[in-house]
């Protein structure tokens, strides 16, 4: 049988389907690296004295990020571009990734071929080398990235470092992620490396659960509370207040600056991507913190 | 209700989950890391201008790699040991892991409690930094594992290195996976790491999906063929030749060295691991190749 007239995976098997997925791969890799076809990936020295590594996991599983009806491309494209959300917030850059997919052996080949072209497609656009991965037999299909990346120490950002009185920003517009967005959202790579150069925030996190959960979440571990200005929440089109504090999945980036930089950075903001101030960092316990059962929940009930 | 009293991840919730699951994690890091928290995690510079940074990936899924009857500190072990496993195969030591873990809302917390519990004792066990993690619902339990190492440059040991006249290894014996071998057993850190230091062999990889699927592996991306002695495979306790060759998940170290350093390296092998001379490397296509056919495939009918 001619690898093309296969039409799942149990006809072709792992070795044919590795060697399917990830040919064009090679092309990723930068130099002194080593891909597909080891026991273990190789990069070369990753960083040096005055960068740090950052290092990340995220999963997607059919049925809970993506549906089977979702534009395979998408799907892949989604898979890798979370990875990268989370580099950014960091302030950093992601720089090499493994890719483990768990399928059923009747799955399509030609669908895991659309997911793999959306993961390359990803790859190339944040500048990322594909250096291996896994594959393994689940009754549900998932598909588990794996990312490495770099930052500068001086430009990294934690989510800890709120202070009281900052001013509370997010990127872009909240909500509306089950009409589509969640599949085709650009991470904001670009917007968060230009906030570190320029106007580096006291804190970030990108907003991956729904502000109702992550600003919490933030404020929490910064030992802070925060005042929301809800009418100052950039709501997408065609959506309630409550869908974007609550749909998550949004992957825009949440972050502080202090006061005095403010007006600096609304005069300086260079990008079409709408930048709106939502609040401010209070002492902890004040403010009107919003409950945080209202975000996405991976195992509660609805 | 007390966290104690909360019997499945529907209950707990996924905040109180991580937490729970994680508590301990912060004993394992080491000077310059950040771990469970942020976006990412940060990993202090991992590797000098003479060491080469390894990174794997792998994940284990309930009925594929364990069942619901295998006790969960066992299946965290091997979660954790299989990826281990791997950077042993290059030279390497591990440094630092992400979790990431895929269950049902109805899974048990005790269960999961006990799987963490298994990750950590690896974790400890291998001087793992446990760095952080993601969790997700899937209706099938999966625990998929990123893995960072290092490695000298110089002791860096490809599958790719193999020449002919080399002798071939396997530690430990093979075949009895299905018996709880696959469940049980010790990554081949220490017997790789004198391996590199005092005999560094030519090629070197773990077997994990059988030998008679992985030695032509390693012969394929050598270049080269190579002829087995039956009889010298080391077959363990109460299996057939054929189990041993094709079980899978022996994790133990196949590696070839140049036939001059046969008698250094049986001589000084300072381990009670057995070590045994299974065949030697031939010219490509010489030798009488088994099918590859015969190790695990995830995908493949049987």
């Amino acid at each position: 049988m001619s690898m093309n007239a296969a039409r799942t995976l149990e006809d072709l098997g792992e070795d044919r389907l590795v060697a399917l997925l990830t040919g064009t791969w090679a092309k990723t890799l930068k130099k002194g690296m080593l891909g597909v076809g080891d026991d273990c990936a190789v990069l070369p020295p990753l960083s040096g004295k005055n960068t740090r590594t950052l290092f990340k996991t995220d999963a997607v599983v059919e049925g809970v990020h993506f549906t089977r009806k979702d534009p395979p491309r998408l799907v892949g494209w989604k898979a890798l571009a979370r990875c990268v959300s989370d580099m950014a917030a960091m302030g950093g850059e992601p720089v090499s990734a493994l890719i483990t997919l768990g399928a059923p052996p009747s799955e399509s080949v030609s669908r895991l071929s659309g997911i793999y072209r959306g993961i390359k497609k990803a790859a190339d656009a944040f500048g990322i080398a594909l250096v291996g991965g896994e594959t393994t037999r689940c009754r549900e299909l998932f598909i588990s990235v794996a990312l490495t990346g770099k930052v500068e120490a001086k430009n990294l950002v934690l989510r800890s470092g709120a202070s009281f009185g900052d001013a509370i920003f997010v990127t872009g517009t909240l909500g509306g992620t089950l009409r589509g967005k969640h599949l085709r959202f650009t991470p904001r790579l670009d917007e968060a490396r230009w906030l570190v150069h320029h106007c580096k925030p006291s804190a970030m996190m990108d907003v991956s659960d729904g502000l109702a959960k992550d600003l919490p979440r933030l404020c929490r571990v910064s030992g802070v509370g925060f005042y929301l200005d809800g009418n100052a929440v950039p709501v997408s089109r065609c959506c309630s207040i409550e869908q974007a504090l609550c749909d998550g999945e949004d992957f825009e980036l949440l972050f502080t600056v202090s006061e005095k930089k403010v007006s600096a950075l609304v005069r300086c903001w260079p990008f079409k991507t709408r930048l709106s101030k939502i609040g401010r960092i209070t002492v902890a316990g004040q403010g009107k913190p919003m409950s945080n059962q209202h975000g996405f929940d991976h195992f509660k009930r609805a």
